[in-house]
């Protein structure tokens, strides 16, 4: 008798799973069941139908349960939800709901179907933060297709005027790009001091900057208290933790997703800390039988080993297809999720790789990172954009532990290259040979990926030192002997400088450095850090005591430093 | 006393050495000789001057010798030309230009200056290939800001009508793209049967198209006989190997560039089989006194370890920097050069990262590849450009060799991925797990390098077997046997397919595969690859002999295979 797979959720890990067992065996039976009515659909590109970035939503639906059949001869049931694991006889019960459209075979109350590897696509769903008014008629989440019906039919109304997004994430941020697209008021109300939080607060301080440039009003650091429904002519609206109200026409809850494991803890699967159901390399839970992939499961952080729950599109199709090539007997282990993601936030993109400075200060591991901020290509073509790029690494041997870009070009490119340096293990060194294509459009001869292996060389051989903004106000307050030094031309001095810092240009600085005071420690600064470096090193050289600011005094650390 | 150090060549890898010198030691003397009227400027930026992209010339010069005195302390003589090293005493012989701009040590006829240490530096000249009228006054060759300033102001008569450009090279193709923007009619000639060396026949065939769709004419395998003066009335022109003759008002000789190592030679240092100065890990010359980088010098190729001479601005910029850590003592070995490289040709990009199909049979290296046309990011966000990407890979170990890829946009940043990939010694098995950046507008969930990955990792574990669209012809020539299965829609069969084919669309194949011979062997083909991949699998498990027609019969493979 031929292998019985049944899949249990059909998008991303789901239907790869399906598809990859399919071309390993025309033999085997397929039977995928999903609750919502699409499979295959791509959930990424939601927010961007609300915004009519993309046109028409059926571009969405990746398959059919029809194409999935002609194709792949797999047996999908829509609008079927399995409601028990019968891990003894080896079989799912289910039901369809009441209203589906037809599926392939039919509907049915409560029936159950046997299997000889089950795998787990649950993905995971819209947080909703238990708070009065959540279940108000104008509050939504946008997840699936029906979630974008929803919110798309309210917009179509035309008296939607302001919508409050609580939640600063991937989907928060999409949608509120999409949203203000349509001319409605937006704010973002958002609990942590920060938007985006695969970011540090120093990169997501620019994604700040370019929410408010847009229109979209930031609430950081605040909670909602309650949701306030509509009523006749009093329109709805949402309570701050302060007893603030914002008026808000609709409401959409954004705060996260949560791994769907309710059907495998009932089963007795293993859960993990991180919420995540917990699997082995293969994908297999601690029933061999049943495999679990996707948003639902907790895997190994690349980096840390730590387990984590990340809920990508990308890391869910490896894992579909890696529990299919187990079954199989094929295929190697999992390797690990690294948490790798791009965002687009208006004109800008904002991408991270590996672990942030937070999450390593939290798992107590030892770090050094710096911030350049180079154009994305070379500086005599037109058109050029600076980036902030944020290199963070191993002080010990050099080993790259993430990064973290944001700019108006270039961005994921620069994120997919640091990605796949940390997956093959590079080092700070490997990043300052890197041969990467230059032609006058595309790059420089000294790629901003290579600028930042410079700059993190020249720290761990101890060429240069450097400190922080975030450090310097500290260090500032607790070290009244520190000497600021403005190595930058007496216009941009003018301009605007750091409280107490002295102007001599780097240019002149070696007729001029008897000026400065050899006993006391040197801070030196420019306008993105090269030319503070140079100065750092000339000033070391002749015995001073320095070090330079990373990255400059650039805009938005102005914005925190200047007097 | 301090240590001399003296430069001869003050562009890229020069350029480079003396400002690495200057960070890491303010007591050296450091002394750059520089033939021409410029230091570090942007050579890769003068087509784009040309074309008025980059509006004004001066953007091109990075540095002055006064900007490099006042910044780094550096002695820049230009218009100055090295005309011997006297090893021996230790000691380079130069004089300057007669009609030289005032340098900043003043200008003298012939004299000498000590080094302790030596960096040549001198790059590559471009090649002048001897034939009659090569001297004439309408012939230019683009490498230097006097050179673009010639070509510039023949183009400002206003009576350049015609333009030829000889080489399909770099330079070639950039020209040809910025003339064209002048409303000139511009003709490529060029030897060999394709342009853009770096690259293999198929790649640049899209090039080729791009070119001719832009306006611009293409003689392949087609030589230039001589050149023809204007004479009065009769405008100038060349002639092809022919007899033909083609009219141009200006003739562009972009044939290549040569490593300029007379001086090197002259001094008894080693050349190489490449023509380039040999050197060791360290940029050291059989002299260990003097260092030579840039593209005047032969390095090993990352993945052939061959020796190579290749010119390109990035490699010289590490090379420089790494001559001078290493005459104080610092800095790791070089690791080769991998020739990774990107050009733009009009609206496509075209590079590539790696060896050829063609470098790698002359080498008689074991190689396979695989070609997939993803769009660059997820297919349902508006604005996807179909790519073609090429991977190259070894068919033991799986190790990526090269990789090519053309299209109209993403394509820099999967050539950066694909040469990080390459320079960590990656395989066909990390790319199929490589987690890359994915939101809607610039990737998707399976990146086009996952896609690459997937099927050459098909092909490795023997999953799938493919054709090339270069040998099918040959195999439908030598095995009449050979039956063709186009599985697409009716009406894209009906549309244009491959001479005999059958058509039996993917999503009916399983029902009617019955109408295939099963004593015959198969090959399937589809648009770009997936389907017939999909058809592959079900036929071979059904227990026919299959291949798939690798890259399916996109546009620019229809063209050579369609009935």
């Amino acid at each position: 008798m031929s292998l019985r797979i049944v899949i249990v959720g059909g998008v991303a890990g789901g239907a790869s799973a399906a598809a990859r067992a399919r071309r390993l065996s025309e033999a085997a039976s397929i039977t995928i069941f999903e609750k919502g009515p699409h499979v295959s659909f791509a959930n990424c590109g939601i927010p961007y139908v609300l915004g009519g970035v993309i046109a028409d939503k059926s571009k969405l639906l990746l398959q059919t349960p029809e194409s999935m059949k002609a194709r792949y001869n797999l047996d999908v049931r829509t609008n079927t939800e399995v409601t028990r694991i019968d891990r003894q006889h080896k079989r799912v019960h289910y039901h369809s709901a009441p209203a589906s459209p037809a599926s392939l075979v039919g509907v049915d109350a409560d029936r159950s179907l046997p299997y000889d590897k089950l795998i787990l696509a649950l993905g995971a769903e819209a947080v909703r933060p238990p708070m009065e008014g959540a279940d108000a008629p104008h509050v939504y989440t946008l997840q699936t297709i029906p979630d974008l019906q929803r919110v798309n039919a309210a917009m179509d109304t035309g008296e939607v005027h302001h919508a409050v997004i609580v939640g600063g994430g991937f989907i928060g941020l999409e949608a509120a790009e999409n949203i203000r697209l349509r001319g409605v008021h937006t704010t973002i109300v958002e609990m942590t001091p920060q938007v985006f939080a695969p970011v540090d607060e120093d990169i997501a301080a620019e994604v700040h900057a370019e929410l408010r440039k847009q229109g979209v009003e930031l609430r950081l650091s605040t909670r909602v208290q309650r949701i306030i429904p509509p009523k006749g002519d009093d329109g709805g609206g949402v309570e701050l933790a302060g007893g603030e109200r914002l008026p808000a026409d609709i409401v959409l809850m954004a705060v996260g997703v949560r791994p769907r494991t309710g059907l495998a803890h009932d089963a007795g699967l293993r859960i993990g800390s991180s919420g995540g159901v917990v699997v082995n390399g293969f994908m297999q839970t601690n029933d061999p039988d049943i495999y679990a992939v996707g948003d639902m499961i907790e895997s190994k952080h690349t980096v840390s080993h730590s387990p984590v729950n990340i809920a990508l599109a990308g890391p869910a199709n490896r894992q579909g297809r890696l529990a299919a090539d187990h079954i199989f007997g094929k295929g190697a282990a999992y390797r690990g999720t690294i948490g790798t993601s791009v965002c687009q936030v208006f004109d800008l993109t904002v991408g991270n790789t590996g672990m942030t400075t937070r999450e390593l200060s939290r798992l107590k591991r030892s770090f050094r990172w710096v911030t350049v901020h180079p154009p994305h290509h070379a500086g005599y073509y037109p058109g050029g954009k600076s980036m902030t790029l944020k290199l963070i690494f191993d002080p010990d041997d050099g080993r790259i532990l993430g990064a973290q870009a944001v700019g108006r070009a270039g961005i994921d490119k620069r994120i997919d290259v640091l990605s796949t340096a940390i997956q093959a293990r590079m080092t700070v060194d490997d990043l300052e040979t890197l041969e990467l294509a230059y032609a006058p459009p595309y790059g420089a001869a000294k790629d901003p990926i290579n600028m930042a292996g410079f700059v993190a060389g020249d720290l761990m051989r101890g060429e240069v030192d450097i400190v922080h903004s975030t450090e310097l106000k500290g260090a500032l307050e607790t070290q009244p002997e520190l000497q600021l030094v403005d190595v930058r031309n007496p216009g941009e001095f003018t301009a605007g400088h750091l409280q107490g810092a002295t102007n001599i240009p780097l240019n002149g600085l070696r007729e001029r450095m008897e000026e400065l005071p050899k006993d006391r420690p040197l801070v030196v600064y420019c306008q993105v850090g090269f030319r503070g470096y140079l100065a750092a090193r000339i000033l070391q050289q002749n015995g001073y005591t320095v070090q330079n600011l990373d990255g400059g005094i650039y805009p938005r650390r102005q914005r925190l430093l200047l007097s």
